[in-house]
């Protein structure tokens, strides 16, 4: 375990310095990312279909997580008696953000991809920063060449709608398109609700395709090991998290917030087991919207969950290479 | 079931356009009202005891429940497998406000009887959009001649106060004048909770009355079946809902905000089941107070539940009909 | 002069009733505007390089616009002894949004261009609310057609960019779009600064154009009269506000704030006097975020300009009719 | 000259302590109060036509007085070379708030006069700390039998609607009842503006009673000595101030904003004026509505124009008694 | 029980009068405190390592203190029958605030001593109102001489820091301080979640201490009697809660939120428990940052908690003295 | 002049990428600074006698910069015709924050020292981002060693306290703890206004020390040069800029605000004369408090308002050595 620092160098609280993800290190030279994880902001919201604002998801979750990253040689779960994300072991580094170009998504998109390429190419595992979730479509995009995963999406909305009036991009599509790239083997689909979430057609081409969806409903009658359980094992996880998947009273601000939505742990703890399961390669969280914000509550959640996340996929892996 | 149209014509996003309930047509004709049911704002809050702002109730759920509007053709539950409101076989209208004048109690509840009496003579369900809870005392007078209702009430508080300094008709008093009009043949109140709610008197006025009264945890103890078999089956029923029957997690817009009190599903479940065992007649949603609510989750909240709410109403009497 | 009609009919509050300009009748049947003016919303923001949101622009306009609604029989000013909008004088209808498409600029621009060549072709005046400035380039590109027009631009910004990364159509474009279009005779910028204003190069094109560029302090150097010497007199003037020409102590709710703009009389002064010494034939006003905007006096400022706009316009016509 | 008093007992930072008006001492029996400055609250709101929450004006108004409290000995102003308020010369209590009846105009009313009455009758000055306009009209009734005043007025509005609807009692009413007490010897309008401001034959009924109305660019021609010329000397003064007469840019928070106010020193010194050519008696400042003043900057106008007002009205009066 | 003495005197609505601690009487002379409780604010926050803010803690727990305090004659609860603490039996006063001295904490933490031992000579219950979770350690210290107490403490944090950069005063350290005193016989920490908790080595100095930790989970999985069965019985209590043990969803306004914490039945039942299995003889409410509170959901949490606490802890006494 | 860089690279637009100080490199090897300028953020509020918040002043004004940061090959004014900072002449870097500690403010201070030192030991010129007025003190006292300068000081308060309950180094004391530094040879304070600006007797100290003091109005009286008149000139000047000197109305973001402030270019244009008559060679910018900043335009004021003051600087000391 990595030694204690509090009183060499600097006592470095939450509200003091730049924020990037985690206070960790900036490397904007893209061609030279040498760390575990890659942080990657796409402060795009063109794709909204109601409150626009997630451009500033990326600066919002970073302000936020620096309230988590005053444990020095790492984050200490009394829970769990466990130190995660060991300073010496995991490297986290914050690249910054896609080039957005406004009004066009499809060059946004165009770099977007460009960047994810560049994390993986370098080995690193991308941790994605919405922007709304339309992005998800070009980061998945980007995995084309790689092993193939199985997606764990969590949302209220399905998010796979085909087209309508043209729209292939939007934030209502990126499932979609996810499915149709050749390299995602299946989807298990969680938290979809409400009667805005989508259509009976696109569930059904969801279903055709071989997703799993599963309101809150239906999560919390299974239980997280039921859930885990539908997941398949042993493969590769990318995991999407639309923040309105969660309850608003939680996740207020976002652009389509749905009520009925999953509380921390239930999240929380299917994420937990899924490290367990199988290896988490990539993740995106989307749809923060900062301007609905004002407690601040939305941002702490995402930031909290990702480092958690972080902690239990790195921790997994260390445990399976004992 | 009605036809996709998303190709022809607008698009329509929700954030597009007039804000009327649901986008729906407006009618402002009102010895003309066309429809199975009219929406009717009643911008009172002369009524309240703390925070005032209700009045802007209305236009906030209106502006909420555009995002809930998009569906075409209907509104399609995935959990349920079933299209709600299909738009062929439930017209919606938009009645504009009650008119209110300021300063004066008495004038502004005569308009609200006056507008409710048009709709009833209509024959389409009145859907009041509060407005503090006084305004459901006119409301309920309207309904005078027509077929006796049970009331059936969530709230934080009883709102069975006689009178105190001459008040008669503020928003602690409605369901006693509710009590004392000769259509109303019983209540059940819901989500009565903390030292806030009432006196024993009153307490024991609506004991009195043949109301049954259940607070949260009564409720959860209950369990929603349970809470169903103690309210009388076959018969209409009137639904009035103050939000803050809701938890300040996820109202807080609201004048009056007690904690402990309701999550989503638990007054969904019960509103669905209601449908299935009498007929709903009419329902106000009073107390959302915009200048309290800057995320607008309250707003989304009664926008969601009277969408859903409305749903399973015609859906039940759909099914009753085949 | 019209009749006072408080007695007769509803007191209709400002806080009573749907949310339309000023409120004004709806009419979405398009291809029979009957009015003299016809207020069309355009909810697009995916052109602003800051922050997004003036989607809902149109939405907070309408709503503040009913403080300045109840003027029965016309707005009374006792500055100018004038009984503006004379109710049976003046004819103004809100014809909605145009239809806009997320992530596609291309395919709003035109819904907005068929929306504005429809009022056009009514003989009424169309009165844009944005959006953001984007939206400016398809509003006037729908002039085609018509007599030219000289443009009388308040901004803080030159918005005189021709492509950047691609962008045309963008919120840093409209003014050049305009130029290119061969039916605008000339330009007069107002309130242009700081150095987040453009670059050199483009103050150059737009004065290559034959633009006039005044910054605050120039304008208030000149005084009003001083600057409608300017402005060449007898022409038709298209009028495009940029809300965040105005100083943002009473415009906070706006994507780029740019502190030193306009205040409330310097603006409304040179709108009166552009009035009497030329036709006024549409106006565009932009750029209203109303997530920045907790208190909603940008909201107001915008809804009482553009009122007292219209009654300057319509006053001025009339004068010259006599 | 009062001794400073910093180190002896309390630090006493503005915010330490409870809320009363500049942290003066609470007066609850309102037989006995002994004090040459009365504070009252009358948290009143029913009469306001737009946007309710000034019932927390009162509140709003002692916690923000709070930050101009921590002069010891006095409030020293270095343009003046003034000690003003000198603590063992002018006395100030906080009697809190005369008591609302929620839904009862008449009797709230009746309760705010009964409190008015016994600060007159105790010798004290009452400030009075509204509320919405509504307030003034009973306040004004309660100096029956009292020497005649003169009444200066800042205002976006004329407030002299004799009746609409029935109603004679709300915030658009107040300055016509005073018209009518018998005790009113004539009027000052200063800051009236705007088309929402009243209608014409209001202005007449005005100017009938004896009124001079000025609009903000008539004050701004005049200049202060100007207007201070247009104002009876010698006599009485009571002075009602609604906050909605400054500009929208320093009082954002109050029900019916208007653009083009006044700024903060042009009615300082036209108050600091006032107090030199007459005594002033009595006063109330109103319209101060929380909910929309996020920021508090409306609370602090009020607050640091009552302290202000205050100490000029003293030092005016110790000088003329020299 | 007393008498209801609603149409006597005044009906002091919640919104009316100052904001004293549920409206009961001011006691500044604290030399003279006669009463059962004695409410003392202690708004410092130089102790926080995130967001400040928690210096307006007591005015804003005061103020929601007011929605609670309209029950004349006690606070009846419906679901346990009782009338809480009858107005002639329970006297409670506040007593205002700690003197804080800025940028001193050795200072502040003197001036906070002081007055808790004031309260304690007096015999009253010392009832604190945070300002951060710093001034729990003079508090407690305050303590010194009285019989031994065992500490309740409900938080996200453990607080149980001894020093960080010399620091051992600010609010990460203050359980280790109450630790040290010799007055305190033992703890239960009940919340205590997530990674930024604290470090490993502060669990065990607690755990060595004696202290009894368990997190949110912990405490769901054993149930209210379950925990209560966990803390020592016959005992005297202190309980100390930092807001932030609550989750977010109910308590956004604090300094350092963690997802994942208590509801509020889950805190109230323990509480209620704890009344009936040893006497309270002090608590301390913390962390609430109203500057991170916009909707009040916070201060109301705070205030119903403590009102309903402190209902439990009289009835309690009351039952045992039968 | 710099090369458009606009096709070349990342589009980069304002809400792009990390926030540093108007997206300008980080340097956090403080041996190793080499720039023209050094931006330092003191994120340190403990020395508020108010509203506290100021520590997140630095991430509020770094966010806000962005938005001035997308002028590439420098800023150009058109005004001025001049393109300020351009990037191949003037460097500047974002050093990070001192190091603050929590509830020491004596620590808090020195590691200011220290870092401001640094920069000076480097060559650079420091910019520091408060934090409250406090951390003035530290970074004028790390001047010692250097050549004397001149202080102009803007602010609504004298901040000449000496020392009241032993505090000698809040936010009320800083000019005066400067005057005894030895360095500092004159000052010249602008703005102070209002009773609560100080005591009559810090008056006399701050006269007897040599600071020549003027309110807005007497600013506004002799008019931009008038002003410069008064300051020596062909010194050394150090600018300190509490944000609270500007009108609430732009600024009312801070702690301690006060109406009757400066406007934007009235300090504008102060500083840049002062540029012109002497040698700016250091400065802060105190009092950003974004938790009173929603729409964030007190932060864009600091902003433009450092930018433009940098552009001035370093154009005059370019005219300078021509």
């Amino acid at each position: 375990m990595s030694q204690n620092a509090y009183e060499t160098g600097r006592l470095n609280l939450p509200f003091v310095g730049h924020c990037t993800f985690a206070k960790q290190p900036i490397c904007t030279d893209w061609d030279n990312i040498n760390a575990d994880v890659a942080v990657l902001g796409v402060p795009y919201d063109m794709g909204t279909q109601y409150r626009s604002g997630a451009r500033f998801g990326p600066r919002a979750i970073r302000e936020a997580s620096t309230l988590f990253s005053f444990g020095h040689g790492g984050a200490y779960d009394f829970e769990d008696d466990v130190v995660y994300l060991p300073t010496d072991k995991v490297k986290i580094v914050d690249m910054g953000d896609a080039d957005i170009v406004h009004t066009d998504t499809v060059k946004s998109h165009e770099n977007t991809r460009f960047a994810v390429r560049k994390i993986l190419k370098s080995g690193a595992m991308p941790l994605i920063l919405g922007g709304d979730h339309a992005v998800h479509a070009p980061v998945i995009e980007a995995f084309a060449g790689q092993e193939p995963v199985h997606i764990v999406h969590f949302d209220a909305h399905l998010d796979f709608v085909d087209e309508r009036h043209g729209v292939r991009y939007g934030h209502g599509n990126p499932l979609r398109r996810a499915s149709e790239t050749g390299h995602v083997t299946g989807m298990t689909q969680l938290g979809i609700r409400n009667v805005s979430s989508s259509n009976r057609s696109d569930y059904e081409a969801a279903r055709n395709f071989g997703s799993k969806i599963l309101s809150v409903r239906h999560v919390r009658k299974l239980g997280t090991q039921g859930v885990l359980d539908l997941i398949p094992k042993g493969v590769r996880y990318y995991v999407t998290i639309d923040i309105d998947g969660f309850d608003p009273s939680i996740a207020p601000g976002t652009g389509t917030p749905s009520h009925g939505g999953f509380l921390y742990y239930e999240v929380l703890e299917i994420l937990q087991g899924l490290t367990k399961q199988g290896d988490v390669v990539g993740m995106d969280l989307v749809e923060v919207a900062p301007p609905y914000d004002p407690t601040g509550v939305t941002g702490f959640l995402a930031a909290q969950l990702l480092m958690n996340f972080l902690g239990f996929i790195f921790e997994a892996r260390h445990q399976r290479s004992r």
